[in-house]
């Protein structure tokens, strides 16, 4: 079976975390908005059919439609041996899943806090008072919780969040560390020093042989300034 | 077995879509946070164990330590026919569910623009204009969004989003409408208007024997202005 991924086209954004996940087993997929007519085609369709999505990604598996960064992992981390085979082991994973999806929110609002509709530009003061608090309080308490549960995880050596296994969760953290890095270059590199499991989890991923071809290709959308992690250096703390 | 509900004693807030669905069910559970020192054995047993969370509400069941409201209600709706019992209908349920929790990260900033850690007087203004584009263009597309649902879902005779069974996703939709109804009373009652397929899921599960018990109980905490749903009547819309 072939995946439809449904995500636009020009960015990582929330469905990179998918994109690496089918990657990272080798499946055979088709990213549709990235095909000639693809968005159309995306936007139409999206709304359609049983189980409609209200944005963005959404995967088509056989005949299911299934939206939701989290659940889509959810549901290709149990087929494809990225997650435990266990009930617990499974909600764990996907626990975790959804403290990076709470993250990846607070990192989008740090361009946006007022408004996902307005332009960065319309909201640059606020967008500054909110940049600071969250590289002051929440980017170390999402990373020292990282941190905390790698440490605790003796099976998985410091390279995975989950048992002895690289689960979906630990791709996402791996995609978590670069757009950090993209995003707050400064305040990442004093991050880091603090929270050397969680780079580490970022390298062991980094290092699989499926995701270095992958983050090599064409087929990964550089970083750029219309995703969710974007450069913008009076956002960014020294 | 006698579940242990993890949450803040003095708010409905995210742990509210847990009771709901505890109380529905007619579980056995204690909301340890309301009881004598509960808070401090929240604090303190939160970051241990083998699956820590990043923050309450978080339940034991057994051994099992699950975090995430979300992924609670994925645990409890399969354990106690809160959803479908196949694994499409359960992944469908969940990504409604999921785009709930994405609507009440929207509710709790448009007093929270800035910081969560700030005082709602610290960031009035900012909380006035993303509260003016919530009501304008984010309520309409998530409530919109549901409507369809229920629209297009037959099965569930405007009663309910997914088959012809309540689900957990249909307790969370009730508990949206009633916060709306708390915190934009003004704009809730045109928007209302728009929408009575939402607003008769709220009914029809409020018209539910155990959560009409639950609500007029003292364990239903009341709305108050600690909460995710706050009444500020300047971010209300005439």
């Amino acid at each position: 079976m072939r995946y439809e991924l449904y995500y636009w086209g020009e960015i990582q954004g929330r469905g990179e975390y998918v994109r690496l996940a089918l990657e990272d087993v080798g499946a055979d997929y088709i990213d549709v908005a990235r095909q000639p007519g693809g968005t159309d085609k995306m936007m139409r369709q999206m709304e359609k059919g049983p189980t409609p999505s209200f944005a963005p990604p959404y995967l088509k598996a056989g005949k299911l439609m299934i939206g939701q960064t989290a659940n889509i992992l959810l549901y290709l981390g149990e087929k494809h041996g990225l997650a435990p085979k266990t009930a617990a082991g499974r909600l764990w994973t996907h626990q975790l899943q959804l403290t990076i999806s709470d993250f990846v929110v607070e990192v989008h609002d740090t361009h946006h806090p007022i408004a996902g509709g307005l332009y960065y530009e319309d909201q640059k003061p606020e967008a500054k008072r909110r940049s600071a608090d969250f590289l002051e309080h929440r980017v170390p308490k999402y990373l020292g919780y990282f941190e905390a549960v790698l440490n605790a995880n003796k099976a998985g050596k410091g390279r995975a969040l989950v048992g002895a296994r690289t689960t979906y969760a630990d791709l996402s953290l791996f995609q978590v560390v670069a757009g950090m890095r993209y995003a707050f270059p400064q305040a990442m590199r004093k991050a880091e020093r603090k929270f050397p499991r969680v780079v580490a989890v970022h390298d062991a991923v980094a290092a699989r042989p499926r995701i270095r071809a992958y983050v090599d290709s064409p087929r990964r959308i550089p970083f750029n300034q219309m995703g969710i992690f974007r450069y913008y250096p009076e956002l960014d703390a020294g």
